[in-house]
């Protein structure tokens, strides 16, 4: 919430500047930017860090399957000279550095752009951190530019350094394909997680409520409006691509772009049944409210009802008038307890008639 | 749900692996696999159960239908065995093993695969169970994988071995609707019970609410959620079974899957009016703990404001000044009584005209 | 609702019989089955009530209009006789005799299919009855196939009869029209009483809510989602029958189908306005409860936060201690009994200025 | 609301009856029926008020632009001389005469038909009044029907008149859309007095709400529901008009359509909002209750907590014990006030820090 | 709120006009009228502030791109010159004068008009403020229209002053686009300052919500309602202009307008996210309200029924029957304080347990 305010925040300080102006909005996430390549064929493999961008340039020409990764923004210069090099529109570099756009794809003759969150799971503050990967899929290379160091992409790249699975054989699209699968593979870990924190709030919850459950009922619903957020959009995307007729994605990749649909349609149903038992979670929560009020109440209701009659006659017999026949008598004040005692028998049987014992 | 977060997490450990990848998502249901297959045309019948699933390949080239089943999915060679015979998509594979899926269908021109949800009503734990069950539907041949022993198939096996019905004349496409059509319509078994259940409920509702009560329909309500996952994509699966334009699903086989769509509809129906029932429930819950609420609250104060001003009057004459005229008043005490039942007289009055006795 | 899940239980007997087996499912509401015939065109007309189904089979072969109409579903031979007779498709008896069925229409070829609701107003137990009503529309007959003796037919009957308006002139599927638009046209009778049960209720839940308005509003609830469940389904059969492409339907036949989807359009805007009136109610139900409660509440704390601080002056003065000034005055007990005035007189001014009085 | 029931109640009696007979079903407005007609191209105007049908026919065959208005509807054998003469369909005679009509729209080749919903406020009883308005639009003549004198037309009849603006100039479509316009606009009129009366509700709710707030927003809400049943149909009328191919319209009209279109979606748009801001209002009602309440319990809570225990320490010493040592000293009094004066002390410290006072 | 309705009542002020009568409808904002020019191409500029609109009117016949600005609506006769200047059409400046339009477009051939609304935040009374923009789009020329003096168009004149961008070398319709980007990117600032008051809101729903918390709640619900009315409909506007055949949007600035898009439903999704959150505040407000009040229910229930029985206990000893042995104990008195305590420590005891403490 806090993070997406400060988006919006950043966002507003460009308003009105000429499209395609690039300003990196959203928070800076890195302190240095790293730049990696891996460049293959079925036979060949090349992996480097480099420093500068323009290294990994020359494979541009070459018939061999490129992914260049960037892990940080804030180094614009470093965008444009790779959106020179690229030919890619101003606005689609605008969209790269400004990490509040929405999960979007967008078809240029020469390349596909694609626009993801990556969610990961912050152990630290107990929250789903959000973070902006871009994707441009060329004809023979793949550029994935992160907000910061560290995503869900290893076992990606141990494939394709391992030589596992069809991916050394396969074009730049079906890479592109490997990415978003991880991506969207991801997100049932973080299900997994939320799931785990909902039935525990959810036990609390019918167990024992304190003031505490209803925090972590609101962070839940608000955690479940970000991630839709994040998720709703995908499903629009994964289709739109499927339907694309783009050159650049073969139709061997179809069946497997309809399997991550699948697993997308999968997710939104997840989040949907979670945010169905969320809202279910509130109304049990107020529910057990009422009803230990209740069970309060009749406590009160009970101990009151029984002891105010009781003091009344007390306080009859506790009157200071001369002439009070009663407190003469011999067994005046064993027959004024006795008194209570049948009052207060009566009451008990009616409450228990009344189920409320 | 307990058993919904363990697939999230069983699913959340394939992440990153390459697509294809055959691992078995889900509970270990069985013990031992167990195959058996019933090829049969109009004359003939051959029933066997067989620990080798080779031993079925035979009949894929003959022009008999041939209904393979397997009950248990652990074990992943004899699936990868059946893929390579049959020739299924790896993807397809992936999905049969992970028990996950939404229900769907796919058309590979070769065959259909559907996947399904089969319910079973638990009687020992009072829950819904879910099951996958995967079809494959070939030119002449139907493949049918369950997590474990145990089906609604019983009667389609019986109308097979008896040629009830027109079972035996038709081909593999009408044994695939068999085999929907026994899944479907065991839905209103369960239907049923549920109902039976939210009746019950109902009248614990209206007659004498618990907190178990409360625990109850957040019960049904999450069944109903579930149950609802299950379903809906239900609809979409036959209709597009109807639309496809398969040469494998003969025109003559059309008019019973609409029968068994309008069957999807009805269920999708009363699921809707059990959840706008039981979501009335709620409502009426909370509106009986008020009522109680209310009427423990109006003896409390019945009571409480009957005596608290007798109880004052008795208070004023145990004062002890010494100069209280009325104390020594022959008839002070009787006076004092009859004040006290005037005062009451009065109040009782007022409050059966508000209605509140 | 006692009915409805009556109905799923024994549609859930049935589950796994091959499809087209004839099963009478729903209750046995007529004890013997009752047959009558109207054979009509602009000059003749002949009527009868048959016990044998086989002597109406005559007309079919004739240019004249034939109406069938059969009351009771038991006897599931005749319906098989029926069915021979006019050719219709076993999954077409099937839904004749399963009284479960959501309102639709089905067009084959030779005949037109419709299954609809009529509802009727159960004076005895203040609840609407709902009965299934089939009708077969053939090039010229009419069979109508309905649970029980009694209907809402009884105004076309006499119109045939004394040959009013054109009905005698047109043919079947002017008749078929007929006796939809009656079905529909009746439940304008129905929304009416339920308009008069819901502004009873309405005007009670406003005046003096009781436990018992509760329920009302809850079983009005309840009618209004049975109803809505046989009405919606019509809004799609009616504008389905009008854009069908059959030859059975005249084009002269289609504004008086307009008429009735017009119709169909205001029964459920009128049954969509109840429901938000319905739901209204409840809000205001809930609303006055806690007005009353509010009202009783006040009414205590008055009383009690008047004469508690009374009770407590009238305790100090009521202790024993030896030295107490106060006791010996002369004018003690006035200037007691002073002060209490004084505090009542102030607390009583508080609470009118705080609007609590 | 009221009126509606009684609306269905006349509809339910004519349930059954041929189609196309004519019976007025809705309140008797008018105990006459009047009828007045103008006749005008861009030189002559005719204006008359006539007591004989007839006399109007004449101008059917003129090229002259004529617009006879009929208020009441009660005269049901007028309605049908003027459906001979102009040839309506029996169908559409039967919608005029039927006041619980939809608002809507249907084209005969030779003739429009269209039905809307005309609002007042009626200042006495505080309450919006629809009546109905049926539209018959022809080549060269306009037939308006109105259930009462007293219409929003008197604007188009100066403008007719004093021939302002282009009506004049223009044919029979363009009055057609003037009267549609006109009775649109006086919506704004509608929704400006609900406007205004949400408002004072609204204040009210805000300050000081009674119970009566509460019927004043069911009121609202009800209002609300009525008019929105009135408007909704309106956008796909005006919509289908303006896509109608009909030779009745000329494409000149179409734009004023566009703005007519416009200005129904604003008011669409306006009740949406009111129906968020008085559904809004009730939660702040209850929330202004609840509140109240609070603050009822908290002094409740105060005094009684105050005074409880300070009575019980009299009480103590109100015990007729022989030997009690305190009642014997000599500043035993003076001390027991003081331990009352201390725990009063600390007790409402104790409230002051849990900000209850 | 207020700003609407007197919308709505000068609205209803012109109801039954001809359609086209120029009648200024709204606040009037300004004082006078203020008209700016800026006529330029790649080399050329020209700026100037005017007092007579015929000065501008030279330059539509140049094939520079020319863009006229008018502050303040009150002066009807210059819009009329302008219409005729423009050749606009009559219901266009109705439109343009009737501040209470939707955000629409609408497509005449030689120029495109188009409605919007500029939202900006006055600081004085903590509220957005709605202002309505109407743009007419040339061949080469942009006319923009505004309420009052004041816009957010600063950066797009000195982006042109400045020749910065690519804006001086492109034509009109980038101009266009240009000025409805300003206006969409500064809904962006708006959000932002609504985010911050949400989050301000809802720290102190959680933290300490009072009486002044329900208002604001309640009017963040309102300024929601009445955004998402103002931008609602730009999602379709847009959509329509990116669609539109027009010639005189160039295929170049489709991606732009693609862009513009791509933010709107930004923006669409932030208002929704704000909505989900605004209603979550008011459940938690409510149960926080409950949360107090049962902490306050829970003191006064235990104070209660820990003195009440103890109270009872002193009353009996209070009574003064003659014959009461436990008064004439030499331990009487320390026994009955005994009992006392014994008695109030089961009930605490007791309270504990029950988690009450």
């Amino acid at each position: 919430m806090l993070r997406k305010n400060r988006t919006i925040k950043k966002r507003s300080r460009k308003a009105g500047l000429p499209p395609g102006t690039l300003v990196h909005i959203g928070e800076k996430k890195a302190e240095t930017v790293r730049i990696t390549y891996i460049d293959y064929d079925e036979q060949n493999l090349q992996e480097k860090q480099i420093t500068n961008i323009e290294e990994c340039f020359q494979f541009k020409a070459m018939p061999t399957v490129t992914w260049i990764n960037i892990d940080g923004l804030h180094d614009v210069e470093l965008i444009e000279q790779l959106g020179r090099q690229f030919e890619l529109h101003p606005l689609i570099l605008e969209d790269i550095l400004n990490t509040g756009q929405r999960p979007k794809f967008e078809d240029f003759e020469k390349y596909i752009f694609v626009v993801l969150k990556m969610l990961s799971y912050n152990v630290a503050n107990q929250a789903v951190e959000i973070e902006q990967v871009s994707l441009v899929l060329g004809a023979n290379f793949v550029i994935s530019i992160q907000e910061r160091v560290g995503d869900v992409f290893q076992q990606v790249r141990d494939r394709i350094r391992g030589a596992k699975g069809r991916i050394r054989k396969m074009g730049a699209d079906y890479l592109g394909y490997a990415l978003i699968d991880a991506i969207v593979d991801n997100y049932f870990t973080i299900l997994e997680k939320l799931g785990q924190e909902i039935e525990s709030v959810e036990e609390e919850v019918v167990a024992e409520p304190t003031e505490n459950t209803l925090q972590q009922i609101h962070s839940l619903k608000r955690e479940m409006i970000s991630l839709r957020k994040s998720v709703w959009p995908l499903r629009e995307l994964i289709s739109g691509l499927q339907r694309s007729e783009s050159d650049l994605i073969k139709e061997s990749t179809d069946i497997y772009l309809k399997d991550v649909y699948d697993h997308t349609i999968q997710i939104i149903d997840t989040i949907e049944s979670f945010r169905d038992m969320v809202s279910g979670m509130l109304d049990i929560y107020l529910s057990s409210l009422s009803n230990k009020m209740n069970a309060v109440m009749k406590v009160l209701t009970i101990i009151a009802t029984l002891f105010i009659p009781l003091t009344f006659v007390a306080g009859i017999y506790g009157m200071n008038f001369k002439y009070m026949p009663e407190l003469e008598w011999r067994w005046g004040y064993a027959a004024a307890l006795l008194v209570m005692l049948v009052v207060a028998a009566i009451m008990l049987i009616y409450f228990r008639r009344k189920k409320w014992l």
